[in-house]
């Protein structure tokens, strides 16, 4: 096996968060043939265990929407609901078409699945369904065990940090990698942020909100069912010395249709400093929402795509600080870091030469 | 000599800060007595080497503006061009006339300091003139080493940096602590913090500017002589993998006079994440300019005092972090908390007693 | 019946509105006092037909709460749910306990309130129920036509726009206001002023999102039912040339407790200029929620009140441009200046000397 | 003469407003030629007099920079320090050379520059040169009068405004339209709408902050001399009842040179409604500069065409609302529309058939 060649992925759901990723892969690929890997913006790691950015190719891809069903994954990705933009790119048609996928209620088509991904040869299958589909999630990965394919969970249900389902990828010595995907810089990160520097300078925090909204389905889905988005969404802020009692997170406040991909969040913190005279900070952050997924995917399916070769089963903790319930709990920046230099200098030596890059 | 009594402080220059400091100080008196130290908003530290936040007592106060000479130090505080707001807190007549101070042309009255810091059984002397000062800093501070008081230089001047100048203090068994204050929380740290995080997490950014403005005397002076401020708070601003070709800072976009002694900071940050899609940070920041100096200045304070009071001449490392030119250079927080804790440590052994808190 | 001497009102419903009423009532007797009529703070009309906003009684008040039922209405007005901020004012006891009203589902009490009504010798009754309960406003209305008292209904619940409703206060010869406050400044004027002139200047509008949060029990009940608060705010943008295709509107993206009685609204103007170039607004607008409405009731009190005095029956143009939806329809600021003037006139006649001010 | 023809243009001063002008003239050409004149992006009148915003012939160009002399008008257009975009549209050369202009010192080459506009066959003339050159706005006007062509001064510098010139003009029978452009939606506009809207709902104005900043020449210059531009700006937003006490404006805050030509402006708004509380409004608005020039210059220019074909001499009321100081005193935007329409009908009657459109 190439350790380096492109990994063989499989995808379940061609949402928005695919869309990203296929048109990005083809333009990364487009701009390091002009370039090369060097300074390729919105990238942290050009080369993650020898596999580059471009190193994707879409083997196999399910959905149950009938507008998706039947058609190249390429016209997939463009299909509604899906608004994420028409990047400046030209993808072609890949060759695969998108699949009747697992029912999320009945959990029929799991063995048409199975012999799906054995058949395409992939490598690690992506599960990118809506929030709330534990059936669903629970089907997949079972799917890709049977199949002996690495899995990556990035939706919040639990799935790696099922201690059974861990054991069985263990036990067939496959990666199983998740849960949930931390944005790449999404306004949990932001918030928290700001709230550890308050803490560190010694200030006193009096409050704090952050409000979320946007144009894609997501955010009409959370406008209803955002409870435990919510106190996820706190879980995210805590660290440290920052206290809660007055913060406020409101994960969709509202679908604003004309903003289509984009994600809007407003934060306010309100704090005292000195004899109690007030510090106020006002943010606003606007992102890309399915291109702040991309930005991570694409770290996590080369993580589990080099794993796999490596034959190294269960979770590996450099996808750690990507994800927002990793499955091995939490590390420093640092230990990712280390975690991921390791990934390099074994697939370097299983090629049999010096580390690239 | 008891340990952990109020730090006997003499201040140069009676502007905003020491109006914030002065007011501060009896605030937290007060609200010590109500609730004890646990709590005190704006406070990082309650005690540092037994010192508490209320434990300052003013001793002396040198100023050459005609309005303050010869007044209580509660009057000079309060006089204009100072606008720091009256807190709700009495503060009583200090029973300091405010002495006229140093030339800062001809050096004229440093004798006369000399005489009075010693007559008043200084500990510390606090420079806070307003910025551009550089004979008035090192005459003072010459002033502070003939009467044996340790100096705290708040300003951009180099004075800690001037080796001869450490040179002498350390030969005469004094502390020095300088230069410039870092902000309790500033544009800066906020700034840097942000640019930080975004190269942390891969994104590339395009562009960014800073612009800050407020209704004291610095943003007057600041407007027309701000090339080097430019060049200080870009300086502060470069960390790690912070490029700054497309960074703009604006130390004063204008003087409002109705902001009084407010500050405001405007912040854009303009990045790109996945596939080349567009990530945009806007931030307003508002705070009172004094109060984010006098939440410092307590700490460097009671640093120096008790510094001296054990005996540790030059500069003490546990000040390196609130200080943006500090003169031992920078170090990690982690290393200047241990700093404080051995001064906790050696202040208590002294004291004869364990540490307090 | 002296013309100009305090209105004597009734209210039902004692929440934040009534809270800022009764405390900015005495508020601006006091400065008053002090100072005179001249300049007093967010006060349009110091006199309405010769009434003062100092010049309200509190005479009866209706409620169905049971921790306010039997207190005075100054501890009715304080008490929880209502959260408005108390004011720097001493408010005495007003010697008007908070009577059970009429309950909302089967309209029961209402002789009760009509029995109470006059007996109080109330001039204007003030409707500011929670929003919804049409049952109760036409039972208050119609309480308020068999006391002889007028009527001014705060809700969007159409009472005014209700043609039977207005025929019986018109044979009446009682004053009826309504329907729904304008807000003092709310997030619909400021939205609506900018599109109307972003569309007068010949900008192309392309898309604009106005959300509104804030933390009284509105916010929370706005949440779940806003869809015809939405409408509503929608038709309020609808203006001369405003294209509201592809404009949205949240009336609460949120309940923020600690807000408490603030709201805040976040406004995105997207438009194009010249040649197709870009051209945004971004707008964050904060208020104390009832105050906007205290700002206003204050007029349509002395509206009523007046009216009532002078004999004019049915929908007095003078409220029209402080209201959402007027009986009498929308009118040009001028006309309803207009109007006002008359009534000062009329007062003035009737009171037998020139006009006051 | 063909009324309805395109408009012969000369221009003095080839900066970023002329190629906005330039550009935006192709691509609304090729917009029309597409779709028809119906809802142009940006456009509030598709036609004056009969005149297209596609009916401009750039005839002569006039500037002093030797990158500018002796190009094409479209090189011209493009060479730095111009940073207006380059929009998607071809451009094709012009068939124009830029020629030397007029020597703001020393005023040589006034008769050459009569020459060339009476050789060209231009109609009007845009003087369009940096601020604060009087002695050459004065030279072109003459220049104008001379070669009997209509006058367009989209500057500050008084030339419409001076009697002497207007009757020069006046005699001639020439239309001479000024002075200083009012941008299509700048921050004056946008401040003084919201501050008259706030003392139209009785709210009281604390206090207000406008800060401008951008990155192209006018950010640099008026930086240090901004001066004359923040009493002019102040003026701007005095309207009935707005009390400018407390209104501080700043108009260049820096130049921040990675904005190019576009401009931010911050405004804040601090004010008190019922009972004293607050009220605040904080607003960002962003525009491409000189698009907001352009989307004016291309009705000043009509106009002045129209007026010249019609033998309608002096100041056209139809200007009035476009400009900060026009000639003939502010009027009502109902006049100026009828003014409009008026130069309409009579283009349509000396063409000699229906009104277009």
């Amino acid at each position: 096996m190439d350790v380096s060649g492109p990994v063989r992925l499989a995808v379940a759901g061609v949402g928005n968060n695919i869309s990203a990723l296929l048109q990005g892969v083809h333009l990364y690929r487009e701009m390091i043939g002009k370039t090369g890997e060097d300074g390729l913006p919105g990238i942290r790691r050009p080369r993650i265990g020898g596999i580059g950015v471009g190193d994707v190719r879409f083997v196999a891809a399910y959905d149950v929407h009938p507008g998706k069903i039947g058609q190249d994954l390429r016209e997939g990705a463009f299909a509604p609901p899906n608004n994420y933009p028409a990047l400046d790119v030209e993808v072609p048609p890949q060759g695969v078409q998108v699949e009747k996928g697992i029912d999320a209620q009945t959990g029929e088509g799991a063995e048409r699945v199975v012999k799906s991904l054995a058949d395409a040869g992939a490598e690690v299958l992506l599960y990118s369904l809506p929030t709330g589909l534990q059936r669903a999630a629970d089907a997949y990965a079972q799917a890709a065990v049977d199949a002996g394919v690495a899995f990556v969970n990035c939706t919040p249900e639990p799935v790696a940090r099922n201690p059974e389902t861990m054991a069985r990828f263990e036990a067939a010595g496959l990666p199983l990698v998740g849960d949930d995907l931390a944005s790449h810089l999404g306004a949990s990160v932001v918030h928290r942020t700001l709230l550890i520097l308050l803490a560190e300078r010694g200030l006193t925090l009096n409050s704090s909100y952050q409000l979320n909204f946007g144009g894609n389905e997501d955010f009409r889905n959370l406008r209803d069912h955002g409870g435990s988005k919510r106190q996820s969404k706190l879980n995210a802020l805590a660290a440290g010395q920052v206290v809660l009692d007055a913060v406020e997170v409101i994960p969709s406040a509202g679908h604003i249709a004309h903003l289509r991909d984009n994600k809007v969040a407003v934060i306010n913190i309100e704090a005292v400093g000195w004899a109690g005279t007030p510090i106020s900070v006002d943010l606003k952050l606007k992102v890309q929402d399915s291109s702040n997924a991309a930005g991570v995917i694409i770290d996590l399916i080369r993580i589990a795509g080099v794993c796999r070769r490596l034959g190294l089963a269960g979770f590996p903790a450099a996808a750690a600080t990507v994800l927002k319930s990793p499955a091995g709990g939490h590390v420093k920046p640092e230990a990712a870091e280390a975690a991921c230099a390791e990934l390099d200098r074994l697939a370097n030596l299983k090629a049999g030469g010096p580390v690239r890059r």
